[in-house]
Order: C-alpha cells, then sequence, then structure tokens
C-alpha cells in the first residue's frame, strides 16, 4: 500500500505516518517524487487497514499495490527514474554504451582496449577482476590487483567504471574502487548479496538470471532497493532456451515488458547473449531501437588472444561501427 | 556437392553434367546466378566422388556443401535472394509491411482494416481464412468464402493477398486466390504439406515452428525448394520459453542467424510472439533495426470486436504510428 | 456442458435431448458408461442456458465442464479408459510394451526383430513405412511395401502392429494394413490430419509434440474423439527444453497430470526421450512405476546396422532385461 | 590428468609425485581408492607433459581425464561413493528418505512432524532455517532459533539433519548445528558459497540449479570437492521449462547421465519439482525404480497452516503411503 501526502504535508507529518506504520508492525519507505511525497508500506503479508492512517494529518489518500514489488513499481513510482553517475545519466532517452574486455588481464590490456573504446564514444569501461567461472581450475580474475587497474583506466581516460562483484568481500572492493557495481546472472538468486548491495555506496548494474521471468528479476531489485540503495540499472544479457544459433536467447521484449511496470532504466548486453561476435552490431541496433537505456558490449583490443572468451569479442574497428550504426538509428 | 561451370560453359555442357550425376544415382539442381552456373547436387547421403565430373566439358570446379541444407544455403548460392511478387520485392533492403486481422469475419471487416493498413503504408494484407485452431470447437475460419473476400480487398486496394494453408486441399485453394501461401508454425514439420507448398505456383511464407532450431526451420525450407518452388520468405514469430511476460519469446538473433548461412529473406512477425499489442511498436522497430525485410503485424479496425484474438491486434492508429517509427529508423 | 439422464432413461429420451441441443445449435454428443447415460454439449462459445434440457422427459441434472476439453475430460467420464485391441487391452493396470525397429528396411529385418522381441514378452510390434524426415534428402520408408511387411510380420508372430501416418493417403493405408494409427509429435498439430485419424477405424496412438503443454495435447485428443474415433492412446516422448544430456527430456509428471484430468490411458516412448540406449532400461522403469499404461521402445536386431538412428535402439538382450526388470517392478 | 600409482607404492612416493606436480606449475589431489592409490593433476590448462611424471620411482602409469571436471569423475574414480553419516549409508544401494517440512515454524510443529516421518520410515528430517526467498518482504526463516530446534528434533527422534545455507555466516552455523549442509537450486552457481562449502565439516547436498546442464552441477560439486570436502550428495529437483503441469519439470534422466559420468550419489526432490502434492508419490516411485540413492520430500503434519508453501507438503497419512509404495518396488 501507498500512501499519498498532501503537498502541503509537513516533514513531521511524513515521519508521524510513518511512526503509525510502525506501530502496525510494517516498514514505511518514504518515495522520493517531484510532484508528490509518498510512503509505501513494505512488510505486510496480507491487505493492510488503512483507516488509522487516513485520519492522520497530511494524508492525502492510499493507494492500493497489486504487484508483490512494490518500490521498484511505476505503481509507487510513475516517473521513469534517471541515474546520474559523474558526468552521465541513464534513463534520460540518451543511450549509454558501456564497453570493454571480459576480464582485466594487465594494464596495457585495460589501457589500450579503454583508450579505443573512448575514441569511439564510450563513457563507461566494463572489465572483470572478480570472475564467476563454472570451472575452479579457470582463471579467476587478477582480484583487488584488476581493480587498481580499473581505477587508473579512470584516472587516465575519464571513463567510469563497471565491475562484477560475486561475495561479500569483492563487493565492498568495487564499492572502493569502482563506479557501478555489477551483480552478474549467476548471482541474480543470490539474496545475501543482494542485501549487500543495498547497502553499498556505488548504484548497481543487476543482470538477469537466464532463468528468471521478469517479476523474479524486479523482486531481486526489490532485494537492493528494500535496503536503502535506490539506484538499480537492470540488464537484460539473453535467457536459455533450446535455441542452439547463440549462447542464450535475447529476450528484447524484456524491455517494453519491464518499462510498463517499472521506472528502473534497462541496458542490453549482446555479446553474452549471442557468444558470436558476428552477431553484435545488429542485435545492439535492435536494443537500441526497441528502446534500450544503454547497452554494455564486450570489446577486446586483439580479441584472439584474450584470456577469456575471446570468441565474443568484438574488435575495436567492429565496436566503432557498432556506435555510428546506433547513431544513425537516434533521433 | 556444388559443380561450378566456366563462365561460358554452354546449356548442353550443364545438361550432360546433370545426366552425368543422375548416372551416379543423385538428383542435380541447377542453381540460377548472375556470376556463373552451378549445379547441386542433392540426394547423397555420404561424400560424392567427384571425378568423372571433372573431367566433363565446362566444369570449372566442385565445392563441398558442409550443411545438411543444400540449396537454401548462402554456399551454393551467396548472393541474397529478393523475391518479386507483383509490385513488391522481398530481400532488397527496403522493409515490406504485410498487415491486416488475424481472421477473416466479413467483407465490411476485411476491407474496412484494408484501406486503414493500406493509408499508413502496408503493401500486403494479411488474413486468415483457413485457422489452425487448437479447439475443435473454435471458429475454424470462413474457408474458400473467405479466400474470395481476400481476392476483393486486393481488387479494391491493390494491396497483394498472404494467407495461411493448413492442408493440401486449402494449399490449392490458396495456392488460387492469394499471392503469397502462408506456412504456419505448427505445420513447419508437416513434410507432406511442404512438398505440396513446393509444387505450388506462388510464394511461400514460412514460419518458424515456437520449437524449431534455425538448422531444423532452414531443412523445411529446403523441403520446398527441392519440390521445385524457389520462392521461400521466412518469418520468426517467437520460440516457446520458460519466460512469460509474452506469449512467445521473439528471437531477434535469428536475423542474423539466418542471414550468415542462407540467401532467403526473412521477416518478422511480433504480434504472435508478444501476444499483447503494447509490445508492437518496440519490437517492430528492433526487428527493422536488426535487419529483417519486412513485418507482418496483426491489426484490425476494430479489436476489441475481433473474432480471434484482438488482444494482440494494434488498433489503426497504432498501426499508423508504427509505420511513422520504421520510417524514422530507415536511411 | 453435461446433461446426465436418469438411470431409467429411454433411448428416445436421449435422441430428444441430443435433437433439442441441436435446435439450440450446438453438437450433443452420447458419452458411453456402465454407470450412467450422459450427454456432452459441444459447439458452445460460451455458457449453455440449460433450462430448455432440466424440463426433459428422462434428464437427472446438468453438470458444467470447466475444461476447454471435454470428451477426454474425466468430468464427462469418470472412469478410466481400456482399450482393447485384439487380445491387449491397454489400460487396465497391466503395462502393454510395444517394441520394434525405427524404420521397417527389409521382411527379414522385420521379422527377426519381431520374434525377439515376441520372445521377451512384447505384445504389439512397432516400425516405421512413412518416415518424417528433417531433410528431404533423407530415407523416407518403404511405403507401402513396408506396411505390407508389417501385416506379414503379425501373420507369422500374432504380435499387433502400430506405425505411423504422415499424411492423408498414409493414414489410409495404415488404416487398412495396421492395428494402431500412431500420429508422431511433429504432426500433434496437425489438425487437419487427428480429423481424418477421428474417422479412421483403429485406434490412434497420439505422441505429445515435444513442445506441448498437457492442454494442448489433450486439445488435439479431443480433435479425434470429436470426430467419432474414441479410442485414443497417449504417448509421452520427451520435451524440448535447454538440458542436453538427452535428446529431449522426458516428462514423466505428464503420466499423473493427464490420468488426474483425463480418462484416457497413457504410455511412454523413452527411446526417442533419452536417444541414447544406455538410459532406456532405468527410464522404462521408471514410466512403469510412475503409472504409465505401457512403454513404445526402440529395438533393432543389429543396432549398428540400423537403416536410422541406430544410436537409441536397444539390442535385443537389452530389451530382454527390460522386460525382465520391469516384471520386477509389478506387484 | 590422473597419476596411477603401483599397488606396493610408498608413502613417500606418493609425495613426491605431488612435490614434481607442484614443480610443474599444478596441484596434485590424491585419489582415495581400495584397489589403487592415484592422484589427479589439476589446475593445467592445456595438456599436460607426463614425462617427467613418469620416471618417478612407484608410478605405474598416467591416464588422461577427458572432461572438464576430474574429481568427481569415473575417470580418476571409477566405483561408485557411498557417504556414511551417523547410522546411515547414501548411495549403497538402499535408497535414504529425507522428510520434513519446507520451514522450521516452532519448536512444536518440527517435532510432531517429525516424529511422523520417524514413523513412516524416513532418517533424515529437513526443514529450513534460512529460506532463499524471492521476495524481501516474506519469512526468511527463524536463523539460529531454528537450528536449535532442528538440533533437538535429533536429540529427542534419532534422525539426522539436512538444512539450506544461503550465505556464509549461514554455512558457519548450519556446519555447526545439522549433519547434512545444503546448498539450494538458487546457489548452485554461487561459487564463493561451494568453497566455503568445501571448507565445511560436514557433507554437503548440491541441489541442481532449475537452470543447470548435468555439466555445469558438476562442475559446482567439482568446487567443493577442489576444496577438500569429498563427501557430496547431488540433488535432482526440476528444471525450467515451457510445461506448465508441474511448478519445474523433473528430470528423472539426470540420474542415469550422472550415474555415468560421476561416482557421487544423487537423489530426487520430487516436492519441489512437481510443486502439487498430489504428483509426489508417483514421481517418488519414479524416481527409486530410475535408481535414485535417496528421496527429500516435503511433508508437515498439517499443510493447510503451514507457512510456507503448504500446497506442495505432503500430509502425514501420504507420506507414510509413500514409504510403503516404495518398499514395495526394492528387491
Amino acid at each position: 500500500m501507498l500512501v499519498v501526502m498532501k503537498n502541503d504535508a509537513t516533514e513531521s507529518q511524513v515521519k508521524e505516518v510513518i511512526s503509525e506504520i510502525e506501530r502496525m508492525g510494517y516498514r514505511g519507505v518514504p518515495m522520493p517524487g517531484a510532484q508528490r511525497t509518498a510512503i509505501c508500506i513494505v512488510g505486510n503479508t496480507g491487505p493492510v487497514d488503512d483507516a488509522g492512517l487516513l485520519v492522520l494529518e497530511g494524508v492525502k489518500e492510499t493507494v492500493r499495490v497489486t504487484k508483490q514489488y512494490k518500490l521498484v513499481s511505476r505503481e509507487t513510482h510513475p516517473q521513469p527514474t534517471t541515474i546520474t553517475i559523474g558526468n552521465i545519466s541513464i534513463g534520460d532517452g540518451k543511450p549509454v554504451i558501456m564497453a570493454g574486455p571480459c576480464a582485466v588481464e594487465s594494464e596495457e590490456q585495460a589501457l589500450t582496449t579503454a583508450r579505443l573504446v573512448k575514441k569511439s564514444g564510450a563513457t563507461v569501461f566494463r572489465g572483470g577482476a572478480f570472475k564467476p567461472r563454472s570451472s575452479p581450475y579457470s582463471f579467476q580474475g587478477l582480484g583487488e590487483a584488476g581493480l587498481k587497474i580499473l581505477a587508473k583506466v579512470r584516472d587516465e581516460t575519464g571513463l567510469l567504471i563497471v565491475t562484477e562483484a560475486i561475495d561479500e568481500n569483492s563487493l565492498e572492493l568495487v564499492d572502493k574502487y569502482a563506479d557501478i557495481i555489477q551483480i552478474g546472472a549467476r548471482n541474480m538468486h543470490n539474496y545475501s548479496l543482494l542485501r549487500h548491495a543495498g547497502n553499498a555506496s556505488k548504484p548497481v548494474l543487476l543482470k538477469r538470471s537466464f532463468a528468471a521471468t521478469i517479476e523474479e528479476w524486479l523482486m531481486s531489485a526489490e532485494y537492493i532497493i528494500s535496503e536503502g540503495n535506490s539506484r538499480v540499472i537492470l540488464c537484460e544479457r539473453g535467457i536459455r532456451t533450446f535455441s542452439d544459433n547463440t549462447r542464450n536467447t535475447l529476450d528484447l521484449s524484456a524491455i517494453p515488458s519491464v518499462k510498463q511496470v517499472s521506472h528502473l532504466p534497462i541496458i542490453v548486453d549482446p555479446s553474452h547473449a549471442a557468444g558470436k561476435r558476428d552477431y553484435v552490431i545488429s542485435l545492439s541496433k535492435g536494443a537500441i531501437a526497441v528502446g534500450a537505456d544503454g547497452l554494455l558490449v564486450e570489446v577486446h583490443h586483439d580479441p584472439p588472444h584474450a584470456l577469456s572468451d575471446g570468441m565474443q569479442s568484438l574488435y575495436p574497428e567492429q565496436f566503432d561501427e557498432l556506435m555510428k550504426e546506433i547513431k544513425g538509428l537516434l533521433p
């Protein structure tokens, strides 16, 4: 349930409403909004009796929330959210392009690739320092050393940094060094990690699990926001199906589906969905045309010698072509 | 295997090669091409011994075909195919828009909708006279009476007609009245019907089964072409997955996948994939941006009163918006 | 809706009810039953007004049918159906084992395999004369010559014959030569063929499409029964999923699911699901333990030299072991 | 690669081999075996040069391991593993039945249910103290208080305890209080948690993710074993598919698939797969007949009043029937 306050409601009236909600055994989360102040009630399992709330000073009305998710819902937050990080804004209508290698391999590799993607127009640099690998014997990333390289990339290029956290320890480090904390598809159901991300200081890029419905994905975003971190960016990266022409089937219908029910921005990762670089440019164009707020693209300065999965990395000249093609689609 | 002829090879040399292929126990299919004449060998189960072919007059070389499908493959036909029907061309870089209701309900309904979609820019009218319905008790279409209405729509509007055939009898009728014969997703594995379509006089729009891989789909196209009808247009319409935000998951990666291995044109049906009209415009834009050669869109002049599945039909004004949005994406 | 007659209702009272249903614009299908006579109303799209029926002589009550399928439903036919063919009964609690090669290759191959599977305890012989092949260049079966071989197998061994029909022509031939008409997974959505099977004289074995829900499968059975052929046996053969350890994922939960809502018998084909002979014995045991009314198993007297897909065919000695293992599970 | 030692190889010869492997830059893991001592080389990315190993004292031969997983593979450990915990053994041919409620709700609920399932023949009690819930607002379990209740259940009934850990903290607690540590389907890809489980003192029950292939599942088991905890029990619990008759599609072919390539025991959870109690008995029988080493079944003394998902919990009398039915299947 959402308690909508009158336009002239005072700070102390809002506090009083929250106190009353707590007396009822629930939690009240104030929802920011230019037009109105509202308080979302969370923690109830059944319908809430709003009689005791409607009589309070400053309360205009109550609105029933029909979905399981509340803080991520358009019902409680009708306007789309724009997330501003440094000099970029995600969700304001202009797509944000994040690009870089699968894994940070060395300072030289990271810097070389970063300079190339910046030149083509990317504003965020991606690169993994902690890699969730299905084999315990595979390269697991450079760890904190990789994060230091990423920080240096930011210092030298001005690109913002997005990189993945895979557990509590790495999350603390990523929160310290990077600009955006990535939670990968395999950890979308890791509720403990989501809670920690909800207490971090940086925005969170939450990838869709390859086996998650839109509702489950939004519930995972709800975990993060319910802990206090409202800056969540969703990222579609393909779902697991019987179809074998791509590594995963990119579900671009996720974009209108998310935008219909949620105010959160959503970007698309065509590289991990396709698994083949030849499809990345056309799928990127499709994502932008469908309405994605940005892209997360794998680019390596020398794909054949990439440490992990070079098959799906774009060559720098392909990324440059991608950026030009996308520009042609924008108004 | 493909037998490539010299540029100056004569008609009779080509015939001699085909005769030799038949003596070897296979079948030789001449492949049209502006640059070269080639003959594709089909019917072999293992490798073919080309010694007896290479010594024939006019033969330049032989090329091994690595895929199970041959006539639909880029290996035997490197240039993309353009299919010209009346005044339209499919596959020439300019998307062809096919629009109309799920089912033909009456002359008035068909004509009203046809005039509206034509005004917005469609060049082909769709509408089912034979409906493959999962329930034997559902409306099964008007049959031949529906085809006569469609023919009248063509006469009055100049729009070409695409409509579905569901068995041998309806295929003969559709071949007689319509301009393009549609084979629906549920009949993509109906090899007997595919063979009949291969002997029809009109081009065939072959939908992907919601459970077919790209390779299986191309094999079904191969059935049609191997019977002699080389004018096949593929149509992606969503695959069955666990995801429940749409009726089926639209697999736009099918476009680059098909174009990489086949010369056939491919269009997209966003309406049946989405199952919800709210997603159709954005998915249509995505399909065009990815590189589709056209769209097949469900439009009804009065969706709430549509006889079948009005939920996914666009309102005429939505279709008009769709056409404008697509125009914005084209160079 | 179901119109339940009184125990002492006369033939002419039943006829009068059917006439009244027809006057209402629907169709009335009498449902056989030891306990009661009932008439199922089909062809209505919305609720039926039963006022005019309840006043007729001999009518006891009306019962609303909640599912889309009616004639296959337990709501209209509460007792499980047993189908008797020659000297066997399917659905009476004792599993019926059908075994034989993928395709009929020659009289010698068929007879050799038939004698072996009979010796181990099979009572029905399977073998394809018409093969639905994904490639137009693959072996398509011996056709009518294959059916004649199957008839000879029956004459010499006493085994009943089940074999697949793939279109109208082959269905007529299969109806003439065989004891059970198989409709394959790829034709489960071929409604035209289902209607023809509904007019055949022999029972129908209806395989589940690898992409069909239980409800869609039952609707396809409804097509057959609504045409007048009530002897339908369902066959689960695996569904298409992301999992790659088997060719398809055998869904044994289909057995309790079908038995809960339908009165039709259901058997299991472990061979086509697994695609690997090593898993067939254990999956067969699972199917019987879950409650399947029988098995359809691929056996070849010489798998490495089988014409089609010998990889999944059991060796005769493996089939013999399978039969012994199953016997150990029965009470 | 596996280095197989001679039968009379000494302890110090084994140590010397491990040292040499480390000098080569890899890790050597001794594999226990009644017949032979062998050392598995892990950490190599390409083929290993075995020249320096074959010349060492006590070395009999080297064997190439063809799979990505090594310690869980039958190639390195040909005999099936039996895991003994207290007075039970998992993997010795006699199925072990684990039963109890979804969540521990109270001492009374846990004890009541435990006494009932023990009476019917269960030897392990299940019940969640830490629940991974898709909504942050759902009941998340009693935490350590729940574990204390479980310990009391063991004290009073003699049943062993299996319960889920969802992060590092809960894993330490579960390791302290329970007998078997459960890693749930949603955490199968949580490699950080798997590593911690590999350092725990108790055996681990590793559920298959609903979107994991058999190979990915075995790789997750490899994570645990590579850290030193070799007592891993696999648990199949259904995969996510398009089919909607059950919550997930139970993949019983996982049993022969796992047993063919791995030595680890595998049990089945029919309750979470089905999501409906009506299917649990028949699926349990199927699992045992296919060859499962045990079952994990949800039972509640009063399902309609269960705190979480009572719909799938068996009533105690149903569980009693299940135990009797299973007994009928055993030799």
